[in-house]
């Protein structure tokens, strides 16, 4: 048997019962026969209370100090985790980033993993031993620690799977699986058996939070197949998987929505070349990620612009907008908070081209408004009013029948 | 102007006011040109909560973990009062003892430092920077984190203080100062402007909690003038250092009580060459830590033996000795576990002879019986029944007149 490496999420490890029952989660794997990996987050709310603290005394933490901090909240979880698989009887040990060498670009708050150093992990595997690597962080050349951003310990774990070339890298959640949408608003989502790395991307970036887009990146490139599972039930969850012959012939895996965007508009833009380009290389140097950019040309010599930003960088993107006015001169600026992204995905729109259609007929049904269109090969994402998003959300996934499992829908 | 050690215990960074009002002692200290390392405790009560968790996950919770799980407490300390400093507009970085090095025996929850790299810390300072360092933690060889064992943080605050050479380790605690005795028992209690290292040291180890043996034997070895002063008041505390040829002037510098101890008396034991010895031998490899040793000779071939023990250490002891009985041959061990320990120290005790007849005389018009008796050369020490402790302590304060200033008293 190889090496499995399990993630336990931060409602997963909340408290002394739920870290004994990721325990027996991890016993079972060893008495299955695999060496385990354990990959952990920070217990439930901390990091809320961190983020609380930190903001108590200063408006804007420094970066490198809220790290610092940070970093605390999932070495508790592995060393707690590891005493309850010890009274279990069975021998664990508990590795910080900084202990395992997970090497980082050092950029604090959003570091990428560059390597690590598997050679202490497998040192302790052979011994037997539950190895537990605490998830979210790693560290610079100079040992200051470094967090990994949003879905770190994803990160973290899918990171670890590739390094030590494990058979499977099992992320444990509250949910039991990647659902065709989210049903807390289309309550009868289905939960899909697997996805493909593309379509998991296209859905993490387009508003589903099972997991985020920087884990499967990761998934993809070293060929990882991600589990996706419940901690609290026996069954199977979601496999992520390369992308298969027959997954083309489902046209629409899943469907999201994302609320917290805003659609900005400039209007009367020069139309030369680069003028366009140039934005968005201001933008991306504050740092300010742009999705849904519709161009209209009004003239030869004016175009409208628009695109959405998430709201937590509007104000970044607006000061951005503000300086370069004269430089790339625009006319007029307006910005629309109230609005939401609904999207399709699916890696058999490739080959299939009605899916368009179905969509905005789906859409104009249900008298809802859209006000930009974008697309990528296996996504199409429409801006509604986000009074609308849920309605909106709900008739697309009925025009996609994405209640029932995929094998069973009609066209 | 020189390097500053400023340590702060888990009540003067309990919360986040109390983090704000750290910063400022530490500005203040800059503004006054010193360059300032910071060292700090876990939060309040953290540790309590750390213990609670992992005793719901294991009985015995294993060493590495615990101390693996214990240091994020001070690594939260340093960065938080890290991010109050910089939003008071100085620069700091805080690091853990992984980052600045600081080497360890190795000894899971009593480790003892060995080495500090101090380079790390120079180049922070002479950037301008307050540098924090995590107290209570230290790695080994391979990065594992040790903690240092109870009152860990002064240690680490009083290494530093002689790794870096500094003017002086201000160890700012929830007292102002060391008094001549607990003012819990006995109200009237002065506090001391100085005091050696050795009464220090037997005060530490007779049962005074302001600071433990550990952190004052490294200042005295290294010559660390160590000040012990109050967080929240801005008044002189006490000078620890080293012993002035005017303190012997001062016969009895301080008195102590000591509740949490038990009398072991073994009787019958033969009374041959290295039988005794072989007792404590067999206590010590348990790791039980023993004192008030008094032996009495009843034959040539038989003796009694008494000695004090922690009670938390009862337990090791009795095993122990279970174990020991047939080689040793005792008849007989009572163990008695309501019984107090009550000291006097002084330096001046080493060329003043009335002490010892004073102490008696003043428990014995207080009608407090004397269990047995020890000292050294600057202590002498009774155990008598527990009910009776603060009665003893205070007839012993009033006899050496504790109430007052070491200059003011009669004799």
């Amino acid at each position: 048997m190889g090496i499995i490496v399990q993630k336990f999420g931060g409602t997963s490890v909340a408290n002394t019962d739920k870290i004994r029952r990721a325990a027996r989660r991890v016993i079972k794997a060893v008495e299955n026969g695999y060496s385990v990996v354990v990959v952990a987050s920070a217990r439930g709310k901390q990091t809320d209370e961190f983020i609380t603290d930190a903001k108590e005394l200063h408006p804007d933490p420094p970066a490198r100090e809220m790290d610092q901090l940070f970093s605390t909240g999932e070495q508790q979880s592995i060393a707690l985790l590891a005493m309850a698989i010890i009274n279990a009887g069975y021998d664990a040990i508990s590795f910080t980033g900084s202990q395992v060498k997970i090497m980082t670009d050092g950029v604090y708050s959003k570091a990428r993993i560059k390597s690590i150093d598997t050679a202490r992990i497998h040192r302790q595997l052979e011994q037997g031993k539950v190895v537990l690597v605490a998830g979210f962080q790693g560290i610079d050349e100079d040992e200051n620690i470094v967090t990994l951003g949003r879905g770190g310990s994803d990160t973290t774990a899918v990171a670890l799977a590739a390094a030590l070339d494990a058979q499977e890298c099992e992320i444990y959640t509250d949910v039991d699986g990647i659902y065709t949408t989210d049903p807390r608003i289309f309550k009868n989502a289905a939960k899909m058996k697997q996805i493909s790395f593309d379509e998991m991307l296209e859905l993490a970036s387009l508003g589903s939070s099972v997991m985020y887009v920087r884990a499967i990146e990761v998934g993809k490139n070293h060929n990882v197949k991600i589990h996706v599972r419940s901690s609290s039930e026996e069954t199977e969850g979601t496999m992520i998987i390369p992308e298969e012959s027959q997954m083309e012939e489902v046209v629409v895996s899943g469907a999201t929505v994302q609320k917290d965007i805003a659609m900005i508009t400039l209007t009367g833009i020069d139309n030369k070349p680069g003028n366009i380009a140039n934005i968005f290389a201001q933008l991306a140097k504050a740092r300010v990620a742009v999705s849904g950019i519709t161009k209209t040309e009004i003239s030869t010599e004016k175009a409208n612009l628009s695109f959405t930003v998430g709201v937590l960088e509007l104000n970044a993107a607006k000061e951005t907008l503000e300086q370069i006015k004269d430089k790339v001169s625009y006319e007029n600026i307006t910005i629309c908070e109230d609005v939401a992204g609904v999207s399709v995905v699916g890696v058999g729109m490739r080959t299939h081209y009605e899916v368009a259609e179905k969509m905005f007929a789906s859409l104009a049904k249900a008298k809802i408004n859209i006000h930009s269109i974008t697309s990528s090969q296996i996504s199409i994402s429409c801006v509604v009013d986000e009074t609308q998003a849920e309605k909106a959300l709900q008739a697309v996934c009925a025009a996609f029948e994405l209640d029932k499992p995929a094998g069973q829908r009609n066209g």
